[in-house]
């Protein structure tokens, strides 16, 4: 591990500390999450043993956050993480009374207690247990605004993972007739594969691939069904680099013309993609960005066809703050990345979202994804 | 759908809601979670959106569960789920009243209620304060008896998944030398296509392959560390079918000979992990299975490299009840499937780990995993 990478993660530690001072809250408990990789640059997937990282607020604590993880983990988070105090606990003991005396020794037995927006029931029940007489958050409330402005290390990795994609999207145009007939499946895995060959780690999340009456539903993800020739297929797709994410969608129609409307509704989404870009700047707010795609939906007669808001936040999570949505009136700060991805969904035939990752710049935004946004 | 799957669902959710009065709870509330696929076939991972599924204890009811989903999914829980009450709420509403409104409707804003084990702070703090007069459990109080014991379906599908496995191991064992120089990612890749090969479904989970030192950490992952000869390497995979996974564990040498002491570490594994399975029978404890590879390992003189449990129970979970654990003295029950996979690490050389699925059968067990287990 390199010492920059040391300092990264430990500048972020005390920055959060600071944030906990800040909103009046006295400890964050964290479990494997993206907040934790954020706050250690240690990722794991979370499973049913006791993995807790507790920071205390207290800047005069002597003691600084602490790591209390299952032993089989203790070797990996010592080599892996820069947090020095690291106490562990074996299979077949209890913890929860391992987790009081901690809590205890922190003097967080009661007071104001943050827990990952994630963290599971399981954890959250038995930690409010250890500490009955706290009041308990999320830890979005504090930490949500460190993680939304990305740094330059942070906004490489993503314009990495949004090129890779990017490419990706390239030879999906290209594959043309030949996507007929490939299940919706096969085109998913044939992507992920194409993304790993451009450089990207993996998929960042499940790949969509909604062919026809598929992609009308926003969240279908990709199934047996058999692609056919002159039906939209709604393609949103990510990988990772250095473990940050992209996220993109196209719609694309292969071998054959579209049904009659579908490049008229093409070009809504198009104009309502562009409108929301052009109102990202500094100081406007979300819900202002997803207005400004809505309208054109609206004024074009499909508002009630554009079921979703217009984007969501992505960093270590594909979905974090800032949210793009009506009544969201936090305003946006450079160094914000977020998706912006209306859409149009028509029940049993089609459906069509065009998405692109941006960055909020000191006066307007950047693009990160540059691939052709056309249907053919 | 099929008749016959729509049968399984809703007779699962028939046996939910019985076990719910069994236990005296009012009311299961899940989320996008394996207990929810378990009881509606609904497949999805969670996100940030409020997607709850209320079940109520209450037989005389005249209204069965209710699933309240965002918007934009309810096309397709109406398709792939037969669940008849679909309520849902549209981006930029805050759901929070409507979530009070429906346990109100439901007479569950006080009472016991369960929730997802794995149900994010996010949402149980949203229900803490939508139903402040209610006390909380988790869902496996009540649904993990019925998710342990697997049906014909179930174990045909986790036995061909078992078989995708093994025929992996197979793979592996004949790439000998050419796995020197291979990174470990590299290789866990390679496992993932040979496992879809033989009609697998993506890896079940993040493979482990864990070379020479690395190997003594039993949850690492993979990394850019080139493969020796001669090393140890702990291969720790399994894939999927029809959404139910495997997970079987083979520590391999690849193209020269190991450390001087491993042949007999191995070994010693190997015999505890026989040990193991031959303790398992209907009626015996979870922790005499455990206790039963513990003790050989421990008569060998490495009772303190052995730093975890001895398995879990693998359902649409790969971590479910039951838990192969000191302490834990649930009986044994025909349909149950778990893990079996002791292992000694040796901190900064290696580590070694055998691991096969079994099921327990009316007059022991039998393992659904077999191909070799010896290093070479």
């Amino acid at each position: 591990m390199s010492d920059e990478i040391e300092d990264v993660h430990a500048d972020r530690r005390e920055r959060a500390a600071s944030r906990l001072r800040d909103v009046d809250v006295d400890g964050l408990i964290c479990f494997p999450s993206r907040t934790l990789e954020y706050l250690t640059g240690f990722a794991a997937e979370p499973d049913e043993r006791h993995f807790l990282f507790v920071v205390p607020a207290a800047d005069h604590a002597c003691d600084g956050p602490v790591l209390f993880v299952p032993r089989l983990y203790e070797s990996q988070v010592r080599t892996e993480t820069t947090v020095a105090d690291v106490r562990t606990w074996t299979d077949g003991d209890d913890p929860t009374e391992a987790v009081r005396d901690l809590l205890a020794e922190y003097g967080l037995r009661d007071g104001r207690l943050l827990v990952d927006d994630t963290m599971w029931a399981r954890f959250t029940q038995n930690l409010r247990a250890a500490a009955p007489d706290a009041t308990w958050g999320l830890a979005s409330d504090a930490i949500a605004p460190l993680r939304a402005r990305k740094d330059d290390t942070e906004l490489a990795a993503m314009r990495a993972a949004a090129a890779a994609a990017d490419a990706a999207v390239t030879d999906l145009r290209c594959l043309g007739a030949d996507a007929v007939g490939m299940t919706e499946t096969e085109l998913a895995d044939w992507i992920v594969d194409r993304m790993e060959e451009r450089g990207g780690r993996g998929a960042a999340f499940g790949p969509i691939v909604g062919s026809g009456p598929n992609g009308a539903k926003p969240h279908h993800g990709h199934g047996d069904r058999e692609i056919g020739a002159g039906e939209p297929v709604v393609c949103d797709f990510g990988t990772r680099v250095d473990g940050y994410p992209s996220d993109q969608t196209r719609t694309l129609v292969f071998g054959g013309d579209p049904p009659e409307t579908y490049a008229e509704i093409h070009e809504v989404v198009r104009e309502a993609q562009a409108a929301a870009v052009d109102a990202v700047e500094p100081g406007a707010t979300a819900a202002a960005v997803d207005r400004a795609a809505r309208t054109v939906i609206e004024d074009a007669g499909y508002g009630d066809a554009f079921v979703h808001r217009t984007g969501h936040g992505v960093g270590l999570d594909v979905h974090e703050e800032p949210y793009i949505v009506a009544g969201n009136d936090r305003a946006l700060e450079p160094g914000m990345v977020f998706s912006v991805e209306p859409g149009i969904y028509l029940d049993g035939r089609f459906g069509c979202r065009i998405e692109d990752l941006v960055v909020v710049t000191d006066d307007g935004c950047e693009r990160l994804n540059e691939a052709d946004r056309g249907w053919r």
